[in-house]
C-alpha cells in the first residue's frame, strides 16, 4: 500500500515535515500551499529534499475558486492556475487538487462547470498535469462526491478527474457505496480522514477536529473497501486538520498517523480488498488485566492500604527491589527500583493474552516503542511497550480460570491468597495529557483492539474532565482515559486509580474498616438527593451513607462503589456490579471530584 | 439593581464560590444543585454562610422532567419535588427554575404541561414556593419562551410562572421583543448570559461557550431593556456555563461576572428602563494612543532599533530612569525601573481621551485593578490601571492635532522631531492568555467602549491563533488580542508588537536600511504567490520583493507592510494603509509567524 500525508498534519516548517513524514515511513507527501509559501526554501530545494529522503511529491493542494464563474472571471482562474503549473513542473508534481468553488461561484449549472474544468484540463495537459477535482462538504453549489463525479465525467476529459475525501463524504452521512460506480482509474487521489461524532457546523468540524483513521467515529476501513473495489490504485493519504496535531511535535504525530494507515491497511488486507494488502500479525484480545503496577520511592504506604482492601502479601521478588500483593484475580505490583524521588504512581498494566509474543509482534509491527524491562518478571521477560501517555504495557501469558500465573512463582513469600471478596481488575482510569488523547484511543484500538465508547463529561471543581471508556466487547477489560481541563494540564495531574471488583462491596468496606480502611468521605447532601432521585428503601441507604457507598442504577442493573484516599498519584475503587449493570458510576463522579479536592 | 450569579458559573467548592460571589459584590446566588450535592457543608450550613455574607438565596436550580408526562410517572415527579422543595425550605430559598422536559416528555400537549405545572403549583405553595419554568433550547416538546409563557398562562396558577434566560432564546433566534407581552409580574426569574457566535448543535454551545454580557456577540442591553419593560422587578443573574470559568479562580471570575452587569446596568440606566439603574461615569472615547511603554532591564537595542525606524531621541525623564523616543504622533517611552533579569516587552499602554479623571472613575466603578505608579509622566499622574493580563493601561489628555502632550515635557533632552513618515500608532498586538481573552473583551468594551471584531484564525508553525481586534468605530484606536495555542501557552509566549502607521512605508524601508534596520525576511515563495493571486505589476513586485514587504489587497484598498526583528517579548511593525483599507493583512500573517519561527 503507498501511503502519503499532507503537510497540513504536521506542525513545524515545511523540511521538518517532509523529515517527519519520511523518518514514519510514508511513501509521498501532499505539499499543502501555504506551508510552501511560508517556507524560506524554494520550490526546487524542497523538491529535492523530498527526492533525497525517498518521498513522493504525490499532490498539490489546493486551488480554490477554479469553475463555476462568470465566463468574464474564468480568465484570471486560468491565468491563477497557470503559475501554479509552472510550479508544480518545477516540484515534478503531477496531480492538483481543485476544491469545488467556495467564495466566487455564480453559475449553478453542471455544464458551466465541466466546460471550465474541461478547459482547465487543456492548460493542464499542456504541462502534464492532471486534475483531481472534489467536492467540499461546504461548496456552494457542488457538495456531493456524487455530483462532482457528473461534472467530471460530463467534462470527459483525460486530464480530469475526482479526488475523494472521506471527510467530506461521511460528515454529510452521504452513503460511500455509490463510490464503486466511479472507474477507478477516474478517481486521481484519495485523502483519509477521521472525525468525532460532533454536532456542529461542518467547515469548524472540518478545520479543527479532523482525526486520524482508527481515533474517531468514522468507519474508515469500509469507506477504504469501497474506494479499493473502485479499483483505484494510487496512494492512501492523509489530510487531517487538528488543533492539536498543530501544535505538537510532527515527529510523533506523523508516526501516530503511519500506525492509522497500518491499522487500515490491516483491514484491507482482512477484507481481501486491493492489491499488495499486508496483514498485521494476529490481534491478541485481551482476556483479563494481568496486573497492575505501582512504582515510588516507597511504596509501603500503598501496600498497608492493599492490606486493609483485602489483599495478601505474596512476597518479594527473588533479585528485584519489586512485591506483590494479590487478591482474587488481581495483582499488583508494587515496584521500587528507579524510582527515587517519585510518589507512587500507576507505572505499568499487564494484559492477559494468548499468545504475548504474537502480541509484541503486532505492536512492532504498529510502531509501539518497545521498553528494555529488567523485570520483575525475569525469567518470562514479558513484552513491554509504551502507551502515548508512557504509561508501559506488558502482556503476558493467560492462565486458565483458577490457576495462577506463571511469573507469580519468582516472587518468594507468602502463600495464595485465602478466599476474598475481591475478584479481580474491574477497570483501570489513566489521566491522559490533551496532546496524546486521540492518539491513546488508536494506540489501545489498533494494538490491543479494545474499542472506545463514547465520550462523557463529568464537572469537577476545578473544570470539566472529558472521559472514554476503551474496552473489549465482553468487559473483561476496561481502560477509562480521562483528559485534563487545560488549567489543570499545566499543574499537578489528577490522580490515576484501579478499581477492583468485589462480590460484596458492603463487606469488603466492613472488612476493611475493621483493619482501619478509611474510604473518601461522601457528604450527606449525596445520600439525599439520591433517595429523591431513585426513590431507595430508606434502610438501603442508610446501609450506603454508613460505608460512605455510592450508588448508581439503570435499566440493566445497580452499581454499588466506594474509593480510598489518594497515595501519591494513585488510589482505588471497590465496586460492585448488580445484574447486568455496565457502566461506571458516572453520576457520582463530580461527589468524587469534590471530596478529593476537599483532602487535597 | 439586584445582581445575582448561579454557582455554575464559578470553579471550586461550593462555599468557596459563595465568598466569591459575595466578594464580588453581588446580592445573591442561584444555587446549583450539583454543586450542592457535592458539598461537605450541611444546606443549613450553606443557608447560614449565606447570610452572614449578605448573600440571598434567590433560586434552586433546575428541577427536570417535571411535565409533558404520562399520568402514571406523574407520580414520581411530584415525590422527587416534594424532597426538593423540603430541602428548599431548610434553605430558606423560595423559587425553583423548573426547566422543559428534554429526557421524559411522552405528552406533546400544553394542556398536559399546564395541568402538571398547575399540580405541581400546589404541592410548591405548600412549602411557599413558586415554580419558575423555563423552556430550554433542546427541550423535547417546548423549546421557545413565547410557548412556555402560553403553558404557564394555560396553567394560571400563582405559584407557577417563567424563568427567561437570554442564551435559550437568542441561541434560537427567538424575538425578545415578545417578552414585553408577559405581565412582569408572571416572570418569576430572569437569567442572562452571553455566547459568541458558533454555528454548532444548541446544547453543546449552551454547556460550554457561555460568557458573561459584553463578552460575546448577544444584544444584552437590548434584552434586558425588554425585560424591565415587562415590569420585571426581579434579580438580574447569570447562569453563565463556560468550560474556561470552570477552570480559573472563582474570586477573578465573580469580579468579571460582576463588571458585566455593572455594564449592562448603565446601558438600562441610558435606555431609561427599570427602577434604580445607576449609570457609570461617562465613558471616555479614546482618540490615539498617547504612547507605548517598553520595559526592560536594558532597553538599548529597542532604543537602536526605535532609531533605525526613525523616532527621535527625547530625553531622559528628569527623575527616573526613563527614556522617551517619538516620531510623527508615535511615542515610545522605555523603562528599566524595577525590570532587573526582565527582557523588555510591552508593559503599558498609554490612550488620550478627554478627561483622564472621568476615565479612571469609569475604571474604578468597573472594578479594574489601580495601579500606583512612580509615573515618569511624575507632575501628571497619570491615571493608571490593570488590564487582565496585567498590561498598565495610563489614560493622558488627548492634545489638538500638531500638539505634543503635557507630559512630554517632563524629558530632558532632545527637540521635537523633524519630519518623518511615521505618523503614530496604527495598532497594538497583545498576546492574551487564555484565561483571560474573554475577560479582556469585556474590559475593554466597559472601561474603553473598545467594541470587538469577529475573530480570525491565523495558522502559524506552533499551532493556531485566534485574534479578535478591539477598536473605536473611527479606527483612531485598534487593538489586537491574540490568543495563543494551549501547546505555547504553557512555554515561552508569542511576542508583542506595536505597528506604526506611514505614510510611505517604503521610504521608511529604505530609511532605515541606510541606518542598519533588517526587517523579517520574507520568502521568495511569497512573492510568487502574491502574484498568481493578484496579478500584480512584476515591477511592483520586484520592489515589494527588495525590501521585504508584505501585500493585501481588498475591496477597500491596499496595506503594504512588514516586521522588525524581535528583541525580548517586543517588535514593531511598519504599515501603510491605503484608500479605505481597514484589515490588518490577515493572510500575511502565516508568514510572519513562519518566519519568526525561523529566526528563533
Amino acid at each position: 500500500m503507498r501511503t502519503s500525508i499532507a503537510t497540513v498534519c504536521l506542525s513545524g516548517a515545511l523540511d521538518r515535515k517532509l523529515h517527519a513524514a519520511a523518518d514514519a515511513g510514508f511513501d509521498g507527501v501532499e505539499i499543502f500551499e501555504p506551508d510552501l509559501v511560508v517556507s524560506q526554501h524554494s520550490p526546487e530545494e524542497i523538491a529535492a529534499l523530498a527526492d533525497r529522503l525517498g518521498l513522493a511529491l504525490d499532490l498539490y493542494q489546493p486551488f480554490r475558486d477554479a469553475e463555476g464563474v462568470d465566463d468574464a472571471s474564468f480568465g484570471d482562474v486560468v491565468r491563477r492556475a497557470r503559475a501554479k503549473f509552472a510550479l508544480m513542473n518545477r516540484m515534478g508534481i503531477d496531480t492538483m487538487l481543485v476544491c469545488s468553488n467556495v467564495a466566487t461561484a455564480t453559475r449553478d449549472s453542471d455544464d458551466v462547470s465541466a466546460r471550465q474544468l474541461a478547459a482547465l484540463g487543456d492548460v493542464a495537459g499542456e504541462h502534464g498535469i492532471r486534475l483531481a477535482y472534489e467536492a467540499l462538504a461546504w461548496g456552494r453549489f457542488v457538495d456531493d462526491y456524487r455530483h462532482a463525479w457528473r461534472i467530471v465525467e460530463r467534462a470527459d476529459h483525460p486530464q480530469v478527474g475526482v479526488c475523494l475525501d472521506s471527510f467530506h463524504i461521511l460528515s454529510r452521512g452521504h452513503d460511500p457505496a455509490g463510490i464503486e460506480q466511479i472507474p477507478g482509474d477516474k478517481i486521481f487521489f484519495l485523502q483519509l480522514a477521521d472525525a468525532p461524532v460532533l454536532t456542529m457546523d461542518v467547515l469548524s468540524w472540518s478545520r479543527h477536529h479532523r482525526l486520524f483513521p482508527g481515533e474517531g467515529g468514522f468507519d474508515l476501513p469500509a469507506f477504504l473497501g469501497h474506494v479499493l473495489r473502485a479499483g483505484y490504485e494510487g496512494p492512501i493519504s492523509l489530510e487531517v486538520f487538528n488543533d492539536t496535531f498543530r501544535q505538537t511535535d510532527p515527529e510523533r504525530t506523523a508516526l501516530q498517523a503511519r500506525r492509522s494507515l497500518r491499522w487500515l491497511e490491516d483491514h484491507a488486507a482482512a477484507a481481501g480488498v486491493g492489491a499488495g494488502m499486508e496483514p498485521l500479525p494476529d490481534v491478541q484480545h485481551p482476556t483479563a488485566f494481568g496486573f497492575v503496577e505501582v512504582k515510588g520511592e516507597d511504596t509501603s504506604p500503598v501496600e498497608a492500604l492493599l492490606g486493609q482492601l483485602g489483599f495478601t502479601f505474596r512476597g518479594r521478588h527473588r533479585t528485584k527491589p519489586v512485591r506483590l500483593w494479590s487478591a482474587g484475580d488481581a495483582y499488583v505490583v508494587c515496584n521500587e527500583q528507579h524510582a527515587r524521588d517519585s510518589a507512587p504512581s500507576l507505572a505499568a498494566l499487564g494484559f492477559d493474552v494468548t499468545d504475548p509474543r504474537a502480541g509484541e509482534r503486532r505492536a512492532e509491527a504498529l510502531a509501539a516503542p518497545t521498553r528494555f524491562r529488567q523485570a520483575y518478571a525475569g525469567e518470562q521477560e514479558l513484552p513491554t511497550f509504551a502507551a502515548p501517555d508512557g504509561t508501559e504495557i506488558m502482556l503476558s501469558a493467560a492462565t486458565g480460570s483458577g490457576r495462577e500465573p506463571g511469573w507469580v512463582d519468582e516472587f518468594e513469600g507468602g502463600s495464595p491468597p485465602p478466599g476474598s471478596t475481591i475478584l479481580g481488575v474491574d477497570h483501570v482510569n489513566l489521566v491522559q495529557p490533551w496532546q496524546h488523547y486521540d492518539e491513546a484511543a488508536l494506540f489501545y484500538e489498533s494494538v490491543l483492539a479494545l474499542h472506545a465508547q463514547p465520550a462523557q463529561e463529568v464537572a469537577g471543581p476545578a473544570g470539566l474532565v472529558l472521559s472514554r471508556v476503551m474496552r473489549t466487547a465482553d468487559g473483561a477489560v476496561r481502560l477509562a482515559l480521562n483528559l485534563l481541563p487545560a488549567g489543570l494540564a499545566a499543574g499537578a495531574g489528577l490522580p490515576q486509580h484501579v478499581a477492583f471488583a468485589t462480590s460484596d462491596v458492603r463487606a469488603a468496606v466492613e472488612h476493611g474498616r475493621r483493619h482501619g480502611l478509611r474510604v473518601l468521605d461522601v457528604p450527606d447532601n449525596y445520600y439525599e438527593d439520591l433517595t429523591a432521585r431513585f426513590d431507595l428503601d430508606p434502610d438501603f441507604v442508610t446501609s450506603l451513607r454508613s460505608l460512605d457507598l455510592l450508588y448508581d442504577r439503570d435499566a440493566d442493573g445497580e452499581f454499588l462503589h466506594c474509593y480510598t484516599r489518594t497515595i501519591g498519584d494513585v488510589f482505588f475503587e471497590l465496586v460492585e456490579r448488580r445484574q447486568a449493570y455496565d457502566g461506571f458510576g458516572a453520576p457520582n463522579a463530580p461527589v468524587r471530584l469534590a471530596a478529593q479536592t476537599v483532602v487535597a
